[in-house]
Parts: structure tokens; sequence; C-alpha cells
């Protein structure tokens, strides 16, 4: 088998204020944010904490009805999401699927920072929004 | 500064079947579980899987009434919390509370595999559980 296993690649945590977030994580974490971007795909603004090899992705959604407008509508500022980092992205989907996950993206697709991304089901696997993101390597 | 910035230590998920989750997680993540553990203090059994210099706990409570009995209760299966790795434990929460992070323990206490922690609440750093675990170094 060529498949490496997973590492934690990032978490998501969804915020109101951006701004305000990122001021108090850059003064927790000690160091200040390692890039912004706009994901356009999910409608999201995002900053990022490099921590290791595994960063920090505080979002906040800039269009109404998204789905992270919609998440913190229903639970508030909370933890959002976890990825995942694979090497072999379609080789973890399959792994995904024969374990009894559901892929919400059949085919993988272009997520921040232009990786290759899918994503899992929350409710098939045990509440989690899990992301499974193609890296270079360990 | 001898202050070394924090590593992403682990992420705990709360589930109501841990078998269950357990046997799902192995499969998702290809690689079994390495330690199962009672954390007494915090009335919850966990089954912990290892990814490189990280974690994921699967938690589910063993005592009515408990944080996670009562997180599940509110929330249903879910990510619970995200626990940062930190070479000094007593400067990184001092530095939480300089960031107007509020320290849930004031004195760092035992927590799972007889490492030492504190939690901050989630209020105090946007919706978030965060928990600061000793590590010896990176």
């Amino acid at each position: 088998m060529d498949w490496t296993g997973p590492r934690i690649d990032h978490v998501g945590i969804a915020v109101r204020d951006l701004e305000a977030a990122a001021e108090r994580y850059r003064r927790l974490l000690g160091t200040p944010p390692a890039y912004r971007e706009r994901v356009a795909s999910d409608g999201v603004d995002a900053v990022v904490f490099a921590l290791g090899t595994s960063r920090v992705e505080l979002l906040t959604p800039f269009l109404d009805g998204s789905p992270v407008d919609r998440f913190l509508g229903k639970r508030g500022e909370a933890l959002h999401h976890l990825a995942y980092g694979v090497v072999d992205l379609r080789a973890a989907m399959a792994r995904a699927t024969a374990a009894g996950a559901e892929l919400i993206d059949a085919e993988p697709r272009v997520g921040s920072g232009g990786t290759l991304v899918a994503f899992l089901h929350p409710k098939s696997v045990h509440g989690v929004l899990t992301e499974l993101v193609q890296i270079d390597g360990h």
C-alpha cells in the first residue's frame, strides 16, 4: 500500500467578527496570521495561523446564506470543521466511502490555498464536518 | 523569550456510541486507535488515534451530567474541543489571560495521559472550548 496515513491539516473555526477574532488568536497563539484568503467557492473570508505543519483557520461568511453563514445562525461561533491532510486524495475518498462516510464532494475540488479537497457529510462521521486535503507529503 | 509557539496537540470529538465511532474512525483514518483511556476527572472514556504529533480523541461520557454529557444533550455529536500543545503551560496561561481569554482552570491540573492542562472558556475565545497542554517539546 502506498497510502500514507492522514495528519491534522487544519481546524476551521466559524466567527462573526473576523478582525476581532484574528486579534484575539494572534495574542493567544503568540504569532501573527500566516495569510488571509477569500475562498470564493465556500463564500468565506479566512485568517489563517500556521502552527507547525497544521493551521487554524478563522472563517467568516461574506455571503448571506452560505454554509458558514447558516452554521453561525444555527450554532453561533464554534469549531466548524476538521481537515485531514492526505497524500492521495482519491484513495482517502475511497477509504472514507468504504468506512461508511458520505462524500459531499463526489470529485476532488479546489479549496483554500488552491489545494484539492473533498468534504464528508457530518452525519456520516459522528457530527464532524470533515475535509480531506491533498498534501504533497509528510 | 523562551516561549515556543503552540501546536495542535489534539482535537476532541464528543460521540454517543464510542465503539461505533472508534470503528468508523479506524476505517476512515486507516489506523487502529493508539490507546484507550478513562479520564475520571472529566467523566469521559476516550479512544485516541495518533496522527503524527497530533491526536484525535473520541470522547463519550460515563457519568450523567458531566460536561461532555451536557454537551451531547445540547449539541449532539460534534467537535468538542481544540487542544494546543505548549512548552510552558504557565506562560501560555498568562498569555491567554493577557489576550482576553478566561481561564476555566486557574491552576494547571492533570488531564488525559497524565499531562498538565488548563482549559479556556469557549465564550472568551470565539466559541471554542480550548485546552492548553504542557508538552515536552517540539
